[in-house]
């Protein structure tokens, strides 16, 4: 039996997960306004994202709780981009009258779990009604004065680098969205490919690490596909770039993901999006000092091309040169 | 002829409107977040609300550039009831493929009158599809340290004062949805019920002066109606409260518009909601040097009852006495 959600539930959850003090959160939710009292020694970084059903997600297959964890995320990758650590969190949430409690319990279930996981606090927010599920989250987060990490200080001759492996939210995607591939979704070879697109992790530890480095010239994450996300780059430096199809990486059964689905695998590793890792730019003879910081906190980064004089981002395979400027995925 | 909207008009129209510097702004539109470097005597606040077509407008009647204007007016009511100074906004906007450019522009035009008129900034956003016209925005305002007027300092035998006219936007509201109201909504007298519900301004001015004054114990917006917009502050303080029907301040057409509309009069005045005006408590032996302020400065404020031991929020008719507590309007 379903029970349909009142406001009072959505507020008596979120003030009992809101209650624990946290350093410079002055006054959370209760009144007109949070209020904030910033430290000197940082800046305040702000981004803010909406997730639309039906354009953003599907609720037929995206369980709550990972949606409710996906709708921070995207967030926290913003922040990540920059080098910052994310901490006050704002949520706008449009429900229709028709849905669960236990919907929505869930969906605030993951919406916590992630907020504790990265140390954030929920400080304010907004109910409404509506016709369709509809999210805003804003997240302020703090950087070390000057240290945040831009798009637009990239320069010619730097290597270009990624966090993690590509196309896989994309192939978790098609699996949903295929009719077809209803049998194929059940393969647990699949799984980790679902996984990515319900429930991204942002690479928020690598993004501090490298702020911190001071290796980095430029950085942005990767939410529309590295075909679009390196071209916002490459646009705000005033320069070009070559990525190397043979260095693209990816899970290693992606090759039999993308086969099954009938999908070309070049383009998911460009085209995809939603893999929220990050794309930045290193100069070309600190390449190595990166590896070794890297490995030395147990994580990976990944050399996939440099930049170039010009503009444009350009794909090479083998002798062929192919520009896939801004092509990437689109919601 | 009507010309679909393309996300590049919406970032090419948002852009140039925020190109400007800022103070405390370092980055705004353009990276993954904008950055703020805030001052060391102050502290920020933060509002986020959201609008969701049909439920908080009707485009049948809404015209856009009233709407940008309310969009944002809405929010920066919030920052006047912290007594603060609204500074940068941050917009999310989820439009339908079908909507019209010239109505996008319209929106935008409203918004950015907006913002320019109580010298704020667009710092950042996000523009997505969806079937339905919803508008998020987030507003960071600033305010001296320790100076925000919070809603759970009244304390009892106080004067609770508003700082407008009540009902003027419930009438409003009313004078549109009533089908059989089309011919009074011709009429020159129902103009300033009908802008109210428009284009709401928010009491930005007053609020800050009421901070600087030192003469305000609590203060909160009234965007849902008195009876529960009080009862917020009662709530918070652990007090109660009693309001004059008598004391309650209108537009001198309001009783001529409610009896034509068919309701009632102190309905609308305790009930209705979306005045954006503020209501708040100052200590009864100061209620003539406010006055003075008030008078010093051109404005105007109604002293409508005084705050009692107890709970709740009680109106006094003659030598009636009746519970309204949240008795308030409802999206």
């Amino acid at each position: 039996m379903k029970t349909r959600w009142s406001e009072l539930d959505v507020i008596r959850q979120i003030s009992s997960s809101a209650e624990i003090p946290y350093p410079g959160l002055v006054k959370g939710i209760g009144d007109d306004c949070a209020i904030i009292d910033p430290s000197h020694e940082e800046q305040l970084i702000v981004t803010t994202d909406m997730l639309v059903e039906d354009v953003h997600f599907n609720p037929l297959w995206h369980p709550p709780y990972e949606l409710g964890r996906k709708s921070i995320a995207v967030n926290i990758s913003d922040i990540a981009a920059m080098g910052g650590k994310p901490k006050y969190v704002f949520i706008s949430l449009c429900l229709p009258d028709s849905t669960d409690k236990v919907w929505l319990q869930d969906w605030l279930g993951g919406v916590g779990s992630m907020i504790r996981e990265h140390d954030c606090c929920l400080a304010g927010g907004d109910t409404v009604r509506g016709r369709n599920i509809t999210i805003n989250v804003t997240v302020i987060g703090t950087v070390s004065r000057d240290q945040a990490l831009l798009r637009n200080s990239a320069d010619i001759g730097q290597s270009i680098f990624v966090s993690g492996q590509l196309g896989s939210a994309a192939a978790g995607l098609l699996l949903f969205q295929q009719t077809a591939a209803k049998d194929l979704r059940e393969q647990p070879f699949t799984a980790p490919f679902k996984k990515w697109h319900l429930n991204p992790d942002p690479d928020l530890r690598c993004g501090m690490l490298l702020s911190e480095s001071g290796l980095v010239t430029s950085m942005q994450d990767i939410s529309d596909g590295i075909a679009t996300d390196l071209a916002h780059i490459c646009a705000a430096s005033g320069i070009g770039a070559i990525i190397e199809e043979s260095l693209l990486p990816h899970h290693p059964d992606l090759p039999r993901v993308a086969e099954t689905l009938g999908c070309n695998l070049t383009e998911l590793l460009v085209a995809g999006g939603e893999d929220y890792h990050l794309v930045f730019t290193v100069d070309r003879e600190r390449d190595e000092e990166l590896h070794e910081l890297m490995k030395l906190h147990g994580l990976e980064v990944y050399r996939i091309g440099a930049t170039i004089e010009g503009t444009g981002v350009f794909l090479r395979s083998g002798a062929e040169m192919k520009e896939i400027t801004y092509g990437g995925f689109e919601h």
